[in-house]
């Protein structure tokens, strides 16, 4: 049997535009004269889409093109992801939903779970993630539900569905593969009634992470290797967000073949479509597609986003604070990458404050990228404002309007983005951007209204140590970031006391601080302040956080100062970075713990 | 038998303090002589504490203080609410919580829940909300899965608790009892093992909103008076946050009789303890508490979550941009309330297009309130800009820096947030303040980096007919806020166009948009876009939305108007006004359906 795999570029919210695209793809199934076309996941509502599942109509909409596409399965069967929808309230007083698969045969929706006089059209998803960005049970009932309330086990209605040649395909949506921490196992409940000449087949609408191709390998190759069958994993390529986090879904699908081997897969980020043979074992005429890995393929991933989000929302010209320092110039790459230099406006904004080194390295970045550029000094801008506060006072209130010291180096940062950039950005037509990265999101070593401004946050889950190795990354292709760039401290360059020409810069210490926030920050059972001290105090810090025993100790002659240190930067984090945070633009998210929807957080102020 | 319940003060993430407010408690407890002790859910690790639930040294602490609490009960029993943990791993593949009741005496814990050989020690929650700001299924399982863990059902294992004295104690957690829609229901599993001389308790830790109280009166008596049982709601005070929503906790704790009658109640936003007395109906000698409504109790509650927040985050004063307008007046009599006039500093910032009527307003509201009061004009800082950029180019783009029209309309909102008001913030020792309302945040009406930045939105959840209302309410004692700051129409004054004294002022029309914003926000099963065309062209929009007719064809003769009108702010709701939203400070939050974290929101761009 010949089986049309659609990897395609789900557009979330748009049931209409997914709809065309499906049409497309089965005009093309046809000509290639195959049996069964397989799209992805959630592949005509999208998936990360908040709670417009609570809009009734939408739903409807959806229900609607679901007929549509099943109106289309004439002379060929089609199998899709989409939402159900039950003429029954779920728990929240809304109409019980589903996230779904579906088998259309013959212009006819086909009878998927069954048990005694019950019968479902669709086979919903057995496992609901509810951690990370993923909220499924506050939108979807699921199939052990539906098994209880019909009085029975999951095992007694998860059946594989039968073809009429006989070939039994073993349906799973998604998470039914990441099972390893989940009650039921639905790959092993099909794998029992299947056999070697049957196909599992597992449809995701699954976001990109770095080092997820590696555990989805794992993953769904033990799967089909346990049961000797082989599997087809189809991913949705796009680009998806809940507000503050933006994902990109990479695609990548692939078939595992029986002993749990690769046979073949598909590109990454970009949609493909291809026709699978299936006999003996699984066959495709596919070319061998190049991988990226490490910080290719995080570059690869942030690009996709940069340039899919802002055709979305009609923005083709981007401004960039190019400081000279290393964070603005990875970001002009990247934005250089997704729109063409001549789209990626970088606009120095220097005061005295600013060396003649990151000056200089600002305009060889835009000379190495083709970039414009522009040099707009600030002073006169802030001294008016100093000048203007320093006339003024209040009535009942005699504090004097002196702006100097910490007020004056913030005030060069909010100059920067609200009155600088933002205004560039409106008259060029464009918008700005955030170059932050997370090492400094999680201390709020930023300006609110500053440096955290901008229409995308697209360094925001990389800690400081991977920007560095990302522009390592460019620059393999040549020095498109300069060296300098690269070389000197990372600094504000807001006061004397941050002079790279002397040395000086940020109050983080790289890479330990990196290390010591990704312990609290990423590991799965969270570290608190308490157990970063635990483990000092304990002598296991430096090798749970893989940093140098003895460089540690060059930066901390005694554990008291190691904990005063821990002391201080846990408190920004939990305080003031938090406050900032909050206000942050959206991040472009690439590991599995990003600020945002993703890592949730209360200000308490512990 | 005398019970002493306490509708404490519940400081999240922080069981250190926490742990010391029940220990004082208990003392005044047995000074009382009282029998029981009973304190809210989630008394120990608060509730809105977001993902740090997943911090296992947090989790562990909370279950030490547990220990400790229960080692209090000693010649008084304690009814408490806080975390439980299992040593299994839940599907999320971290320890297994709960959100628990726990009963102490003796110095023990007792049994709470059995069956056959199993036994726990304290009650999971039954229901667990996973709709609006709630997010427990996220984080907890709960007393159906225990059920079914065990292979039996809810009603084998719900039982009340009996006192060594024969009274029944039918225990129960905030959501549990509200169950209109759940497949379970707790209280009518209890009743029916319960007698008259029994005693419901729902210990809970529930959030105000706007209405609330007439709901929770009818959820909770309609249990008391079915099963004729009296029932003690006890609620926490406090105010907890998800990071974009900030919601109080009104306390509000109340008994009612076996007829469903409300014998008695706490007060509202402040901590309070009283003993109450179990025979044959319950008394307990409190005053009778007045209580506000309607706009009042707004007030109350939004200067009660402005008062709590500051402090918690060390900030005494505020500045406040005082435009003469309505909005920044309110929330100048609001942080008033809360930090005393004398920490509210009004800034007025005019350019040329600000009228002297709303100058004179702004003046006459710093007058009447007694705040410290500045006039600082920004136009020199803006024509420095203006007139820095016309030097400026770029390489490589002849884009010509011209800033005139709507660039200069937004640079003037942005320089008096980023530049002026943080920057005298600063100077000051404070935070500036965000006075949007929710009708503009609905469509964006704001500058992002402008007005729409500052510590915390306290008007971000009243639409904009709310906040008159609220300014009428506040003005009740009196003219505080200028009569002329409520008859003016609504502008920005950003140019000529906006010029209040010709009558000129927002495109908003109100309250014919606030009304159809609602309908497309906070109806339960939401309204999109093709609802609010389709109820217009069937003739129903008028009384669906609660809007004159008359006044309705006064605005739209034809009802294309009216559609265009309406795709027009649906465009800007769910496109630029979102990007701004998801940059936007705290939202105070008193509506069932608050901006951020309460509506979850993607940017699709439809």
């Amino acid at each position: 049997m010949k089986i049309f795999a659609v990897q395609m570029d789900v557009v979330p919210g748009r049931p209409d535009l997914n709809f065309k695209t499906i049409q497309k793809y089965i005009v093309e199934a046809k000509a290639q004269k195959a049996d069964l076309a397989v799209f992805p996941e959630m592949c005509i509502p999208g998936y990360l889409i908040s709670d417009l599942w609570e809009e009734t109509t939408f739903v409807s909409e959806c229900l609607s093109i679901n007929d549509k596409v099943t109106a289309l399965a004439d002379g060929i069967d089609i199998l899709f992801g989409s939402v159900a929808r039950e003429n029954v309230n779920g728990e929240n007083g809304r109409p019980l939903l589903y996230n779904a698969a579906y088998y259309a045969s013959q212009g006819n929706l086909q009878p998927l779970v069954q048990f005694e006089d019950h019968v479902k059209y669709f086979l919903p998803k057995t496992l609901l993630p509810c951690y990370r960005e993923f909220d499924e049970p506050r939108y979807f009932s699921d199939l052990r539900a539906l098994a209880m309330k019909w009085g029975t086990t999951l095992e007694n209605i998860l059946k594989p569905y039968r073809l009429r040649g006989g070939i039994q395909l073993g349906i799973t949506i998604c998470e039914d593969g990441w099972d390893a921490n989940a009650y039921a196992h639905p790959f092993d409940i099909l794998g029992l009634q299947m056999g070697p000449r049957d196909l599992f087949i597992n449809i995701s609408c699954s976001p990109y992470t770095l080092g997820k191709t590696k555990a989805r390998n794992r993953v769904f190759s033990h799967h089909a290797k346990q049961h000797r069958i082989p599997l087809l994993y189809l991913n949705s390529v796009g680009t998806q967000n809940n507000g503050k986090n933006i994902y990109a879904f990479e695609g990548d699908s692939c078939v595992y073949g029986s002993e749990g081997d690769t046979l073949f897969s598909f590109p990454t980020f970009e949609p493909y479509a291809a026709t699978l043979t299936v006999d003996d074992s699984v066959h495709c005429p596919i070319p061998s597609f190049e991988k990226l890995t490490g910080m290719a393929e995080v570059r690869a991933a942030l690009v996709y986003m940069i340039r899919e989000n802002l055709k979305r929302w009609g923005i083709r010209r981007v401004v960039i604070g190019a400081s000279g320092g290393i964070d603005s110039a990875v970001s002009a790459v990247l934005y250089s990458d997704a729109l063409g230099a001549e789209n990626v406006f970088l606009v120095n904004m220097p005061t005295r404050f600013n060396s003649d080194t990151t000056k200089n390295a600002a305009r060889d970045l835009a000379d190495n990228l083709g970039c414009p550029y522009m040099v707009a000094p600030i002073t006169d801008v802030i001294e008016s404002l100093r000048l203007s506060l320093a006339k003024d006072s209040f009535v009942r209130n005699d504090t004097k309007m002196i702006v100097e010291g910490i007020h004056y180096e913030n005030v060069q940062a909010r100059m920067r983005s609200g009155a600088f950039l933002a205004t560039i950005a409106s008259v060029v037509g464009g918008a700005f951007t955030c170059n932050g990265n997370k090492s400094e999101i999680f201390v709020g070593y930023c300006t609110l209204y500053g440096d955290t401004s901008g229409v995308l946050c697209a360094l925001g889950d990389l800690w400081k140590v991977q920007v560095y190795e990302l522009a390592r990354e460019i620059n393999k292709q040549g020095e498109i970031i300069p060296q300098k760039s690269i070389d000197i401290p990372a600094s504000a360059e807001l006061s004397e006391a941050q002079n790279v020409d002397e040395g000086k810069g940020d109050p983080i210490i790289y890479p330990y601080h990196d290390k010591l926030f990704s312990y609290w920050l990423e590991r799965w059972n969270r570290n608190g302040l308490s157990d970063s001290i635990h483990a000092l105090k304990t002598g296991t810090l430096c090798s749970d956080i893989d940093f140098s025993e003895s460089r540690f100790r060059e930066i901390f002659p005694d554990d008291s100062l190691a904990v005063l240190d821990m002391e201080l930067w846990w408190k920004r984090y939990q305080g003031i970075a938090l406050a900032k945070r909050i206000q942050m633009p959206p991040i472009l998210s690439v590991s599995r713990r990003a600020f945002g929807f993703d890592y949730r957080e209360s200000q308490m102020g512990r």
